[in-house]
């Protein structure tokens, strides 16, 4: 298999707005942000505070005070070389002008929001295929947060309440960007309570890692298979290639669904994981 | 070891009050109810729509419609030798005449509420022995829904909430009503997201499996071994014996704390799980 050159950092934000109305979420936390730690490392992977940076807000339905934040906390980290791209339908990506910026920059990052938003914007399109190629070939950066984070996998949930999450057919799954295969990414997993969306997930199809993020927490995948925890809180990772039990193909929908044997790892910052050979380590393990 | 001859039937509850306020979760559903599906399994287990049963409401701060609630749904079942028992302080637990009614029934069922005020109220009295003493030496049953259900184990989490919980110290553990030991019962598993509290309580100390109950549903627990998954939800079986790494002795309070290597189970209606073996199985092993 290829070797990626670039590298990913999926993030598990603080929000999401759009699909996702889960109650409770104060509006002040409705910008899908995350601390300074984070963002700081995703320009030390690049050339530091001169890295060239295009935050892509077509996922929120609030792109102006999403994209505002995030220069705000770019500009704090030093870094003056970052601009706002807010595609907001196919005909927008398809815009000489985007894909010229999107060829030079060294480094995206995908805003919360709707991650179904992504997927029908950006499917497809050459704008895709641009980052898809130099995400392959060079040292090039995509980072997502909340739906940014969970859109960037081949397998992506769009849907899925937690309470119902264990019950056959409640977690919806559709083709994501593509980036990494074999992984399915949740976010906001702790608050949220998406052990079970996941876990259904990962049964659907146990060749799928599944990787659930916490708030302001995040993984960097580098070669495409090492995962190493980064930020203020934890990483779930699920491995459904020991189940020896589950009903989910026979089930009728909406039937609760039984399941043997899940791995589950649980990682703060530091710890590092490889999805080929599905080791966890303690000592962060990714290359360099 | 010495097999219990009496059953437990631990419930996830519906919703609690109490000790754990947490949001979302609308008046109607306050009374810790569950359908009567389960109602009907622990009658079953006894004697029939003849059998004695006291409902024990001390967790709860509304006694009176929580009884009141038992009552009319047992009488669905045709139950009509049902009492409640409010046992509001340990002075009142003493009482001869409620020992006595404790001596003459056949089963009991612990409402939910705050299970602290179940282990504070009934810990080293004359009550909670005779209940241990005809547990272990009749067909006795004991039945718990939420803070009823977490306060069965001699390992008992008292508080904690979702978001916080795999944060070294967020989650407060006790010593609960001993009928079981080995096993850390958690309530109200899926809607609430506790995944990470239980997580944190089975770390502590791996020789405990966790065992999360949905809502409107249970375990049947026979010869204080075999468990049976009842009720219309899911039970999720936490083993961590086979944790490799964990960081929960080092740490810091409230760092993010990592573990390598737990085992987790999706049981649904008629799955069970041995206790001592630690195997799941997809068909009903519980003695009968």
């Amino acid at each position: 298999m290829e070797v990626p050159k670039g590298k990913l950092i999926a993030i598990g934000g603080n929000e999401d707005k759009g699909t996702e109305p889960e109650p409770n979420f104060s509006q002040k936390n409705n910008l899908n942000f995350f601390g300074l730690q984070i963002l700081s490392r995703i320009v030390q992977e690049i050339r530091g505070y001169e890295s060239n940076i295009e935050v892509i807000t077509s996922a929120s339905s609030i792109p102006v005070e999403v994209g505002q934040n995030y220069l705000d906390a770019f500009g704090k980290l030093g870094c003056k070389n970052v601009g706002v791209m807010d595609i907001r339908n196919r005909e927008a990506a398809q815009k000489p002008e985007m894909l010229e910026r999107i060829r030079k920059c060294e480094g995206v990052l995908f805003s919360g929001g709707n991650q179904l938003r992504l997927s029908s914007i950006f499917g497809g399109t050459e704008f895709l295929h641009i980052l898809q190629d130099r995400y392959m070939n060079e040292n090039f950066m995509i980072a997502g947060t909340s739906a940014g984070a969970m859109a960037m996998s081949n397998t992506m949930i769009y849907q899925g309440s937690s309470s119902e999450a264990l019950f056959k057919g409640e977690v919806k799954i559709t083709t994501g960007l593509g980036f990494i295969k074999d992984v399915i990414i949740d976010s906001h997993f702790v608050t949220r309570g998406r052990f079970g969306r996941l876990t259904q997930a990962v049964a659907a199809n146990p060749s799928c890692i599944g990787i659930g993020l916490g708030e302001d927490t995040g993984v960097f995948i580098s070669e495409g298979k090492y995962l190493e925890a980064v930020g203020s809180g934890l990483v779930i990772i699920i491995d459904g290639h020991h189940i020896r039990h589950s009903n989910i193909a026979d089930l009728k929908e909406g039937s609760p669904i039984s399941i043997e044997n899940l791995i589950v790892h649980v990682m703060s910052k530091g710890n590092s994981y490889d999805l080929r050979s599905r080791k966890f380590s303690v000592e962060t393990t990714s290359a360099s």
